[in-house]
This record gives structure tokens, C-alpha cells and sequence, in this order.
């Protein structure tokens, strides 16, 4: 697809100065922009760039002064950067809406209705009695299992793996490779040292508007449902156990898990390859920093760090003086030989 | 499926009090079952629910008393809970064994053969040579390479990938997108900075009522065979690495990683988020806590935690002085100057 | 395919001892292998399963002097270990390179190119404009998006997802479930607590005689390129985040993470389980061992250790204190008792 600098103006209510009929087709960074693509100038250590890119068009700010004269056709805005990211993000979804049609060779049950709109891409298999929502795009080589239902604007990139029973919300992202409802981990000990699995009958629940990176592996629940609720976002490589609950606008960081049966809270921010152990609850609004381990209920929000996790700040002080404990013990043997001289001379 | 009353306590050989015709067609929990639902009280927290459930079926108890009459059809046994769990067992094996037949399209090489009551999915890829015991249900979009081997009852769920020459026994379940046999990660250091890829060309062996997560990664050996022994069960997200071996009724939970040629013992038990070096033996029934990194052999049974792992015990009281530490250090440089100080009155 | 004693004997430069025309089929450990195999013998230790073995050729040191018969036919060589491993290597390829071929169903684009001995598996799904060089092997359930270049000789292993835009340069190996390209994650914080979405339109670049594991995740940048650079190794469960770089052969073992806009330099090598924060660099020639948390840009080539990590040495001391943090509570405490006697004698 091709844009004029007239159609980029108008969508992002820019002023154009140029040749309104410049075309573009991609996009690029000011620095290594050619010919035919568009880039933006935000930050002005780049102005430098200005003069020389070859990009064809370059979204500017209002109130920056040219030095040189200029190649490109410019849109001036009052802020490049969010008038660029909202040209991107108009962009994005207009080649997504397009996207519609069943390719094949694909397995759709007859059991199963679809709404308008909605795309399935080849190798994809769509399971008996779904229910899918309009304008949801179902990419190749997703698995979609029997009673499964996904709402509207949902988008599930290839190899997406959804098992049977699990719902999926509306205006939800799930990216490749992620395992929606496989197992708990649940297994009985048996008095000679076997295990027998306890039978995981419950689902998974992804509720409005959550976002979901790409091979994570949500399990379902043992009984009732794990749920991810409205608005969270989820990066990669995550693993979510059964029945946990993840509240609201929670945001958890890549390789991050959560064990069994424990409740996270709204708006908590999880860093990266944090563990939290199962049947714990934590609070709203708390922050757990990257490669926390957390072992205890958070009841107030608060920050945390370390494994085991405790107080941020307090953490902080502790692990700068567990930087020089050779230091402190070399202390210690000082102080307890001239305490020995003393008494020895006390003696 | 629809299943009564008088069917379900025949299944768990309880009493019924209420209509043994009473039918219904999926679990609930008690305090959110619907009409046509079946659900269980066990805890006697949960009683209150007993008479205000839509549950058309309940599993309770021959113990409880009712204070108050009940709508649903009761079905009383010696172990409301363990009676369900057996149920769900039955009725999960009874779905589980329906699968049959061969969807199209899948891909069966000509030389691969396949047991009585097999179940192949779409999109599912067999290699040459291939042997696949009896009742194994193959979902969706599987890849089982050349050479393989499946023994009788495995389940392999949507999106498993095997590569050629991995054996699986029988009674084995793998969720949804593990990768089994994927190369050993071995490069040879080159004089100039680069790496020379060492071939890997032994396989993965998973013996018998193994289960093992989603998205899990089992690399091949590099010569011989990376094994993951009989009964052992591994949660999702797990890496073995190459000629590892994990015995017997070993449970490792999510996220863990074992390095390559280490020799895991049975009946071990690993958090999540453990690391485990290479070429290190861990003793039968050793425990080792979540996030551990466990560096050295454990040759005797025993319980470890930390990075790096030690004993359980000495480490819980290590960490519980560090987080004092700050403190610790004020005491130390409060001895310091009293002894400064009685130093200068002595001289 | 079976290779008598006198072809692998001029492929691996050696001399026989025995039937040149003794053939093999499959490769075995000396002290498990059967007839119809070959063996080597490297490590003195194992001599006695010369004699004892059932291999049918064995690769063995000109130096050895036999003190009893073998059955085998013998295969002597200045250093049997790399012989074999020149020759397992040359096996592999030669297996590989006989893939070849579209198997059906498969969905390959119009507008797609494809060089001369590409192999494309069944149910891979290949998308608009796409560019594969020639002597690519894509095994079955690949995915490839629209706009993705694929360089000769680089092989994609089954289910591996390539989203739309990427690059992979020549003689790349990528393992199983691998998904390259997927949203960087950039959630803008709104004032009423939720998060929009920030588009995502960068790509991932991954260069030249790069090895990716499996169930890897690299993200695609925001803007511009994620860049794996040529030569580099990676592991299994390895997450990269938008916008990062990973310098030429640099080496990721199992599980580690680096975080949104990092430079990671050449030749650096990464523990498993190490994370690391964004947008900081990493020194050519780093060590960061296994399970460190890098908070802060490595300025010079070092080692590191630790949560949040520090220089290897001195992190090593501070562990080995740690450890013994109660006793040395104790002697703070004996301290204090004794100056209060000295000071309460004094007075």
C-alpha cells in the first residue's frame, strides 16, 4: 500500500510542507530511511539526519527551526512521536482488518459458527461447537479445541494451541506458540513413591482487552476456571498454573511464573523470571522486581525484590552490605583480636 | 454426554437420596454449579452452599447431616472428595478413549505403522518407519519424524514436535507445543573466535507414564540417549539439556532447567525456576527448592535451596541474618568505636 | 544407508584392520552397540569394551596397541574422537541435503520465490512476497509470513513461526517452536491505570550461521531491527526482547533473557537462567554466569555472578561469608558481651 503526504496529514492533522503528491510505502528510522519510506524526527540530538536522510517523507514537530533546506516533503505536527506512533498503530490495524477469508486447507467442525469478518488461516483446526466473534483472525497452524469461545477482534498469531472448554474474550492479542488450558500439574503421591494424576477438568478464562506473548503456557484449572483478567498484559515464555488468578491490568514480564491456586492483584508489575509460589495472594498495586522469588502474601502494596522476596528498599541496603562481607568478617577478626590483647592485659 | 444419577453412583458405589434419574453433563463447583451440573462438598466450610446450589447432582459426604432439606439428587459416600476426583478420572478416560479414526488432511508415511484405536489429527505429520502402539491419540498439528516410537495409551497433545529417532513408551502424556529431541547445545570453540557445531546425533528416550508440560524443550543426546525415566513427571516451560538423565518419579516443577550429561536420581523433587549444572549427580529422594542453582553434586539425600544451592536448613538461617545486615554492620562499627575508645583511655 | 569400513576409512583419512567391506547403518556407543554399527574408542577407560562389543566397525587411536583380539573391523585414525565427529558430521549433512522436494499439503504464496533444492514440508505455510534461497530445508509446520527472506542452506526445523518481515540470513538453523518476530511487549500507561498498546513495526534480523534452539522467543523491534548477529549461538527457552542486539558469536545457554533496546557485544557468553535488564551494554568478551541478574552496563570485558550481579572474584568471597552469616552473628554478639563486662569493670 501506498500513502501520500496529503492522506498522512489529514489522519494525523499535520500541516504539510512539500509536495503533498510524495508517496510512501514502509516506514524507517530517520538515520536509515531510503527512498519511499517515512520516518519522524522527535528527539533533537537526530536533527542532524534531517538533512541527510533519503527518507521521502518526515514527520516533524511544530515548533522545529530548519537549519538547511530539506529533501523530504515534512508534516509538522505538534508532537512527531505520538503523531507517528498513531499513524503506525492506524496503520497496523487497517492491514489487519483486511485480513478475512478461510484459506485451505483448514478443519472447521460443522458443529462450529463463525462470525463476519472473521479470517482463518491455513493448517488452523477449529473444533466442535466453538464460537468465534466477528473480525477475529485466526492465524495458520492455530489449534482451537472443542467448546472453545474466542469474542470479537480477537487475534491469535500462528500456533496458537487453545484446548477444549476454555474461553477467550473480546479485543484479545495471543501471540505464537502459546498453550491456552494444558494440564495443571497435579499428581497424588502414592505410599510407594508413584504419583497419580489428579484429573484437571476445570478451564481457562482470558477475559477483554488481555494481551499474551508467544509461547507461554497457561494450565487449566482442576476444578473451575484460571483466569486472566480484563486489560492484563503478558510478555513471553510465561507459565500461569492452574487455577491462578491474574487481576486487572497487571503487567508480568517475560519467563515470570505463578504457581498454583495464587491470586495476583490489579495493576501489579511483575519484572522478569520472577517465581511466586502457590496458594499466596498479592496485593493490589504491589511491584515485584525481576528475578524476585515470592514466598509470602503481599497484604498491602508494596515493592519487592529478592529470592526469598522482601521490602525493595530494605533488600537494596542489605545486598550493598552483602557486597563486602569479606570486608565485615576481616572487621569482626580485628575487633576480636584487640579485645583479646585487652583482656589478655587485663589478665 | 449426559450420565444420572443412578449411573454416577454405581461409578462410586454410593447411596442415593433424590431421583436416580436426575441427569446432568458437566462438573461445577458447588457454589457456582448450574442446572445440569454435578458438583461434590467436602470441606464443611463450603456447607452453606449445600441449600442454595443449582446443582442438579452432589456428591457428599455419608458423614454430613442436612440442617436444612436440598434440591439437588444427593449421592452419599464414604469420601465426597476422593469419590469425585475418581469420577472425573473416569469420565476423562471415557472422552480421552472416544478419539479414534484418522482426520484428513494429516501426513502418514507409507512404512509407518499404527496400533488398533489410534487417533491421528489434522495437520499431524508421521515420518518413515514410524511405530505407533496401540490407543495412542495423536491431536492436532503433531510432528513425530522418521524412526520413531510410540508405545500403546500415550497421548500427544496439539502442536508436540518429535524429531527422528526419539522413542516414547507407553502411558506417556505431552502437552501441547514440547519440543522432544531438538539438537544438544554443543559448539566447539574455534582458535579464531567461532564455534564449530558438534553433531548430535544420539536421541531422547521417555520411558513409561511419563508426563510431561507444555512448551518444554528435550534436546537429543550428542552420542547415546538423553532419558527422562519412567514415571517421572516434568511441569511446562522445563529444559533437559543433552545426555541428561532423570530417574524415576522425579517431579520438576515449571521453568526449571537441567544442564547437559547431569544424572537427576528418582524420586527427587525440584521447584521451579531451579537451574542444575552440568555433568553433577543428585542422590535419590534429594529436595531441591524453587530457584535454587544448584552447582555441585548432591551425593547423599538431602534438601537444598540458593544460588548456590545449600543445605536447606543452614541456608534459611543464613538468609535470615542477611536481611539484617545493615544492622549487623552498624553493631560491628559500634564495637569499633567503643574499643577506639577505651584503646585511647588505656594509653 | 549402509557405508562399508573402506568408505568411511577414506572419508576420515584412516587405515583398516579387517573386512573393508563390513558394513553399518547407525552409529552406537562402544559399550552399547550392537552389529550393523559403529563404534569409537577415544577414552582409555573404556578399552575393555573393545573386546567385549558387538559394533561391527570401530574408530580407533593409531596408538593403540590391542591386548587381546577384536571382532570388529578397525578403523585406526591419529585422534578417533574427532574423526568420529568429522564423520558424524558429514553423515548429518549428507542426510540433510537429501531433503528435498514440496510435500503436500503445503500452502506456498504465488508472489513467493524458492531456490533450487528447497525442501518444503507438509502443512508449512509460506506467505506473499517471500524469498527463500536455495538449498533451504523447512521442515513441516513451518510458518512463514508475508515479506520474510530466507538465505541458502538454512534450516528451519518443524514448527518454527517466522512473522512477517524478518530476515534470516544463509546457514541458520532455528529448532522446533521457535517463533521469531512476535510484538515487542510496549504497553504506553494510561492515567486511568490501563495500557495502549505501542505498535510494534520493527523486524528481527538474524544473520548469517546463527543457531537458534527451541521454544525460543525473539520479539520483533518497535522500530527498526532486532538483530542477532552472525555466528551466534542460542539455546533453548531463550527470550529477546525488542529493539536487542546479540553481537557475533556470542553464545545464550537455556532460559536466559536480555531485556528491550540491550547491546549485547561479540564473543560474550551467557549462563543459562541470566537475565538481563534493558537498555545497557555488554563489553566483547563478557562471562556472566549462570542465574545473574545484569542491572548495569558492563563497560569492559569481565565476569560476573550474582543477582544483581558483580564481579565474579569478589561475588564468589561474598557468598562464601554469606554462608557462614549466623556464626558470624554469633562472634558480633560474644563481641558486644565482652565489651560490656570490660565496660561495666571499667566503671
Amino acid at each position: 500500500m501506498q500513502f501520500s503526504a496529503a492522506q498522512i496529514a489529514m489522519i494525523i492533522n499535520g500541516s504539510i510542507e512539500g509536495d503533498p503528491g510524495t508517496a510512501v510505502g514502509s516506514f524507517g528510522k530517520i538515520e536509515e530511511a531510503k527512498k519511499g519510506q517515512l520516518a519522524f524526527l522527535a528527539n533533537p540530538k537526530y536533527e542532524d539526519f534531517l538533512y541527510t536522510t533519503e527518507a521521502s517523507i518526515i514527520i516533524i514537530n511544530e515548533a522545529l527551526k530548519l537549519r538547511q533546506p530539506v529533501n523530504a516533503t515534512l508534516i509538522r505536527v505538534p508532537d512527531a512521536y505520538s503523531s507517528f506512533a498513531q499513524l503506525l498503530g492506524a496503520y497496523q490495524e487497517l492491514v489487519a482488518k483486511q485480513l478475512k477469508g478461510i484459506q485451505q486447507p483448514s478443519l472447521i467442525s460443522n458443529s462450529a459458527s463463525l462470525g463476519e469478518n472473521v479470517f482463518v488461516g491455513a493448517f488452523s483446526y477449529i473444533g466442535d461447537n466453538v464460537q468465534i466473534g466477528e473480525n477475529v483472525k485466526i492465524h495458520p497452524q492455530v489449534y482451537i479445541g472443542n467448546d472453545v469461545k474466542i469474542g470479537k477482534d480477537t487475534v491469535l498469531h500462528p500456533g496458537v494451541k487453545i484446548y477444549q472448554g476454555c474461553k477467550v474474550g473480546a479485543n484479545v492479542t495471543i501471540h505464537g506458540g502459546t498453550i491456552i488450558g494444558s494440564d495443571g500439574f497435579g499428581f497424588a503421591p502414592q505410599t510407594d513413591g508413584t504419583y497419580k494424576k489428579v484429573p484437571q477438568i476445570g478451564n481457562v478464562v482470558v477475559e477483554d482487552n488481555v494481551e499474551i506473548g508467544a509461547n507461554c503456557t497457561i494450565d487449566r484449572a482442576t476444578i473451575g476456571s484460571t483466569i486472566i483478567h480484563a486489560g492484563a498484559k503478558l510478555d513471553n515464555l510465561i507459565q500461569i498454573a492452574h487455577n491462578v488468578e491474574i487481576g486487572s491490568y497487571t503487567v508480568i514480564a517475560a519467563q515470570s511464573g505463578v504457581s498454583g491456586s495464587t491470586k495476583v492483584g490489579k495493576n501489579v508489575m511483575i519484572g522478569g523470571q520472577v517465581g511466586i509460589v502457590g496458594h499466596i495472594t498479592i496485593a493490589d498495586g504491589s511491584r515485584i522486581n525481576a528475578q524476585s522469588g515470592v514466598t509470602k502474601s503481599i497484604n498491602a502494596p508494596m515493592a519487592v525484590t529478592g529470592s526469598p522476596a522482601f521490602n525493595y528498599a530494605a533488600a537494596l541496603r542489605a545486598q550493598a552490605v552483602s557486597r563486602n562481607l569479606p570486608e565485615l568478617e576481616k572487621r569482626i577478626k580485628e575487633l576480636e583480636k584487640q579485645i583479646q590483647m585487652m583482656l589478655e592485659k587485663a589478665v
